[in-house]
């Protein structure tokens, strides 16, 4: 796990006379949000030190994220992007278990723990309750349901089986021993959830 | 779905000479909870309002309470027990599916969202969710556990099946869809659940 660079030493990128491509900007601005937040969490994520690390001016970051909440989770979203990308070795319970060792890692940094937090707040903040689903869960749901739906396409789940209620028996299982922790998220445990599914639990 | 009674109407037992039991004051107290929770979430649930209801001082709530929080955990417990208690009819999967859709019902319910923001809340609140854990869901648990466990030994669950992680495949998929709602929770997918787990999502 890579840690946040500290900010006295990060050089914010020099402001050319030219005015630098938009996109190449914003990619600028999450990769410095993401490393902050995956290392420490949100709550010393502020638009102000955003622009000092990311050489932009605290105009543009309002104009593009309309909130706190808004860039640390866009910014989360593509930290994590790499680390919860899924195997496609053909072997769909491999990738699935692999993948799943993998959340469980992001999901014990102080950005993960961010995470649930905002999930709890969102129980009664409607605004950020949109804005998790849109710039987070529903982009991660979309991706599990593409590697999902190709393993059913090859045969390896059964047609008649609704892809996305996997999605809530596997990382859904995890968030729910996290938000709720009454038992330990053990990697025999994200072993069991894929085997369980796969196998079904019922004698055979 | 009883309503809770209206407070003007709603009559404070008689205080007698005699001492009434604890266990029966205790009961009384938790029915009064259960009641205004369920029918309208923990906004207006005082301590003042529960002494009045039930015909006790506040200092007996106090003594037996140490917060609103714990006070609302413990009647919300008490009063969903017999709604969410385990059919045993000898067909685990048709239990399952019958306690899964009463589950969803009650999580309908005001006192359902309040447990929610309760979980939510938690995130940032040791001392209420160690109190979430000890007045609701490890008691949770332990009746799905004990139902699952009788399946288990009757044959109708593999013997190397930890029951403990069909909890969260099961009741903490739905409690995803329920904090992270990308998803809604319908009875195809409470049906789907059971299925998917008892059956395996693999070609037979």
């Amino acid at each position: 796990m890579s840690t946040a660079q500290d900010d006295r030493t990060a050089r914010p990128r020099p402001r050319g006379r030219g005015r630098r491509p938009a996109d190449e900007v914003r990619a600028d601005v999450l990769a410095v949000v993401g490393r902050i937040v995956l290392a420490e969490g949100i709550a010393d994520l502020t638009f102000e030190r955003v622009a000092r690390l990311a050489g932009v001016s605290r105009t543009t970051l309002h104009k593009w994220w309309p909130s706190r909440g808004a860039l640390a989770l866009d910014g989360y979203f593509h930290a994590v992007q790499n680390t919860l990308a899924f195997d496609d070795t053909q072997d769909v319970r491999a990738d699935l278990r692999h993948q799943l060792h993998s959340f469980a890692g992001v999901m014990a940094t102080p950005g993960g723990r961010a995470l649930l937090e905002i999930i709890g707040t969102s129980q009664t903040d409607a605004d950020l309750a949109a804005a998790y689903r849109r710039l987070y869960s529903s982009g991660r749901r979309e991706l599990a349901y593409e590697r999902l739906t190709r393993a059913r396409e090859r045969g390896e789940i059964r047609d008649d089986v609704d892809v996305r209620v996997l999605v809530d028996q596997l990382w859904g299982a995890v968030y729910h021993r996290l938000l709720v922790p009454d038992e330990p998220v053990t990697p025999a445990f994200l072993d069991a959830l894929v085997d369980n599914l796969f196998d079904g639990v019922a004698p055979r």
